[in-house]
């Protein structure tokens, strides 16, 4: 499949590899290509920067987000939350339109620090507003509750774990669900959620997760939902 | 123990239940003693109303916030969100002063009917809005993030699962640590996640509970994080 992948982070990066290791055609969208490629040295993850990167992926297209978008036919948006919605002005609503994009994005605020706060949260999400920006583009939040490395390869935690999906779209969340199956997820272990309102409670997992990894001082842990019989 | 049960809801109701059959001196503090004990039919939950309740749990006393408080070596706050301040209001703060509260509160607004918003969230949180109105109290925010049945009885669910604890008082927590795990926690899955603005976190955990409750369809489930090693 041909997918555009938004943000040259540790995100981006990861889904890419992820992504061109089951043989897509993987076009990342940045604001500026050269710029982006010109990155060098370590990033805040101690990953090299993004042009390093890139000269170790060189089958990975870079490409504007408006030229991304067009080519892609589905969507992925790692960028940064607050880089969101520029994002996606650039990519331009005729190129989103019809696409089906998983949201992976979360509105942190890290304007005062770690933990950082939200940008959006409780009676509107991230995920809503791109949906009621682009009506015509199928919105499906999944994967933004975890480390990038757990999303790719869920085998990495000793045992079986939960992704969600929250969307509009049944066909769009059915095409999710099966590029999930195909980074490693189990079906049992993804929980479709509802429309996309339902992104509130997602994105609001992101407080604890903040917290969580400052108390276990580790980013490899992701939530499970554990389930018991209905009384009565 | 002598235990103050601040609530007279569910919520309240099976906690006493669970501290009675552990041989605590269990008081439920109420705003006024008369009306909540005249209460009968059924509840929203279909349980029996408080009156009801207390005719088959006659060894709980029943007293007023202020009462329960001053006789109780530890107190648990299961009042409604809203309900929470103005409790604590009656209590009184030499009655609360060298405490240490479970505070099982969530802030939910079900103004606007279901799924709840949040009326603290992001920036603050009902546990640190406690904490800051009662310097002198040893405010521990846990079992918040669960139904009541599981909370004093987590091997109703099939395996492991996690509960946290935040609070700024090492002591406090040590002595909500012992009381979980004589309802059956095991120590391993009890995370504490440090000081009291952690409980944004743990509160922030509600709006995906009820939307997990909508989708589900079934109130029985639990939150566990799964951990992996740590990179490198």
């Amino acid at each position: 499949m041909k997918i555009a992948v938004f943000g040259t982070g540790v995100v981006g990066q990861i889904i890419s590899e992820k992504l061109e290791n089951l043989d897509h055609e993987v076009t990342i969208g940045t604001r500026n290509v050269e710029e982006a490629l010109s990155r060098s040295g370590k990033d805040n993850f101690g990953r090299p920067g993004f042009g390093e990167w890139h000269s170790n992926h060189p089958k990975v297209k870079v490409a504007t987000y408006a030229v991304a978008a067009a080519g892609g036919d589905l969507i992925v948006n790692a960028t940064n939350g607050t880089g969101t919605m520029p994002a996606l002005e650039q990519a331009g609503s005729k190129n989103l339109a019809g696409k089906v994009m998983i949201d992976i994005s979360n509105p942190l605020d890290f304007s005062k620090g770690f933990p950082p706060s939200l940008f959006i949260c409780n009676t509107d999400s991230l995920g809503e507003q791109i949906q009621r920006a682009y009506p015509e583009l199928k919105v499906v939040k999944s994967l933004n509750t975890m480390n990038a490395y757990i999303m790719v390869n869920p085998a990495v935690l000793p045992e079986d774990h939960t992704v969600f999906m929250n969307g509009n779209d049944a066909g769009a969340k059915d095409e999710v669900r099966e590029l999930l199956k195909s980074f490693g997820w189990r079906e049992k272990n993804i929980i479709d959620m509802g429309d996309i309102t339902t992104a509130r409670g997602t994105e609001q997992l992101l407080p604890i997760w903040v917290r969580l990894y400052g108390s276990l001082k580790n980013p490899m842990f992701n939530f499970k939902i554990v389930m018991g019989a209905i009384p009565g």
